[in-house]
């Protein structure tokens, strides 16, 4: 049973869209306000995706769906919401308005959520009036099938704030995964970062087209990550002799140039034409719309197939899904 | 149907090991030198838990396993070898020196192969007597579960020994990726140095301990990684607009100080005992055999679910069943 019944979404699209529907599939109603022309067609595709998805991910017991209305202010869709989602887009100064509109309207006791990928929580709340009550709660795309939600406060979050955005997003199906020291970027994405800038490399200096590089992680590590982390996978690698042994072995592997870090590659049209031409002949016979269900069915499938071993992102689903059945809203499939 | 008969792996350990695993499951006889005390017992480890895997993971025909024997010389090992896997420690003298007793005893027809997982195949193969038979073909642990193998020609390797290589590891079950290009790392531990490197800062810099690190991965992208790779994902993500608006959209964070790159952190002790007892604490409830069976049986549920979608590492496991289906020599089960 979810911790809310009402919550409001400020910034629709993919982000945006992902959590209205992990919301609503978990039976609590939402406003969304975005002014953006389309952004309503928008949300509505995320939505059929994800009311595809969940209708395959969970064969239990879920609860009765939320109900989306579509607002016409930022005034409409917070004054009655127990969460405000922020998700518009990555510039301090928007947002920092956008939270000045929200404090206008909300109630003192709305917890203020920023789905920023990047920008440090103290910088955000710096001119909020109640900053104790706003966190970075940053989510995964698609947000709707992927556990994880990094919590990062600023120097102004109260650490209530904190636990309680814990508890609320354990109850929406997540994995919250609270990053206890401020840093731009947080965890996933710097580690996404390191990829994306030594994979630029590789294909601007013609080592492997996007498709090589893409093959090397899906066949490869990639199905590693999936189930263990970057650590935990070199720990049974290293063997009996465990961790210490693993670093010995392989620590001084960690030298030039076995990558490019020196530098970060020009952004010009040239890298930008490189890339997207290379990703159009890998996967342009597929429209975008049918590589988003061919990514959602594998995400479900994986998903699945570790809820049978218990394990990792398929015991969070496992756990979701026993309390979905002890709570007492239910639809009936 | 593999195309071989007989093989030779010089070195066993983990990786050794686990293209035994590979050679044999495919109905190839194997000889095994490596010198090291304890290698048979760790050879015979690697086994226990290859067969309980492929068990689990093929329930159609199988090939007749082949038979492993231990010798005491390169020579017996290489002498009826068509395939001559090289997998000793990561030092260019030795593996030379290794090279120089193959040739000695090897026929001229046999491929050989090193496991290196980074020093480039021109460097290795350029003391060797018939140096067009060699290349690298780098696989990922656990060898004997994941597809990818990384081909790379150095400037002597002949075009025929890399198209002989791909029909040969395909014959396996696997997914070569031939590296057109020599670097040193290749592809797949190029991202992998990119993201150790930043998630040992993470962890030195006080931001996240090993288990954070590793919850950020396998409850997020780890998940997407499993079945698309890094530009695919971003494909997606970019929405119809594609991977130009993508790349407009998201490049312009791939700027300082969104990542340490700037530096390598010192390899001392101090680092080496932060991470191991780190990694302790996470996860030393389990022993490594524990471990890897839990990897072992995620990483076989996960690849079987792709199967199911005839999708990525999944259809290369999906098509190796067909080839062994069509095949004449077959075990019960």
């Amino acid at each position: 049973m979810s911790e809310i019944k009402s919550a409001a979404i400020i910034g629709g699209g993919v982000i945006g869209g992902g959590w209205i529907a992990r919301l609503i599939e978990n039976g609590i109603n939402v406003n969304v306000f975005d002014p953006a022309s389309g952004a309503k067609r928008k949300v509505n595709e995320v939505l059929e995706n994800s009311r595809a998805a969940y209708s395959k991910l969970t064969e239990s017991t879920r609860a009765t769906e939320g109900v989306v209305q579509f607002v016409d202010s930022v005034e409409s869709a917070v004054t009655d919401a127990e969460l405000i989602v922020e998700s518009v887009p990555e510039r301090l100064d928007i947002k920092q308005s956008v939270y000045q509109e929200i404090e206008k309207h909300a109630s003192r006791e709305a917890i203020i959520a920023s789905s920023t990928s990047g920008i440090m929580p103290s910088d955000l709340q710096s001119g909020m009036q109640f900053p104790q009550r706003f966190l970075v709660a940053h989510p995964f795309n698609p947000v709707y099938l992927l556990p994880l939600v990094e919590l990062v406060a600023g120097k102004q979050t109260a650490p209530e704030t904190i636990e309680k955005a814990k508890s609320l997003y354990t109850s929406l199906g997540m994995r919250p995964l609270h990053v206890k020291k401020e840093i731009e970027a947080f965890i996933a994405d710097r580690l996404l970062e390191a990829i994306w800038r030594e994979s630029l490399w590789l294909v601007k200096d013609g080592i492997a087209t996007t498709e090589d590089v893409d093959d090397a992680v899906r066949y490869g590590f990639g199905l590693r990550y999936a189930q263990m982390g970057v650590f935990d996978t070199y720990r049974v690698a290293g063997g009996e002799a465990g961790m210490r042994h693993f670093m010995a072995q392989f620590g001084p592997c960690l030298t030039w140039p076995w990558t490019k870090l020196m530098d970060v590659p020009e952004f010009n049209d040239d890298l930008v034409n490189l890339i997207a031409d290379q990703s159009d002949n890998q996967s342009g016979h597929m429209t975008i719309r049918q590589m988003e269900k061919a990514r959602d069915d594998n995400l479900i499938a994986i998903l699945k197939a570790l809820k049978e071993n218990h394990w990792g992102a398929g015991k969070t689903l496992e756990e979701h899904e026993q309390r979905q059945m002890r709570s007492g809203t239910v639809r009936t499939q």
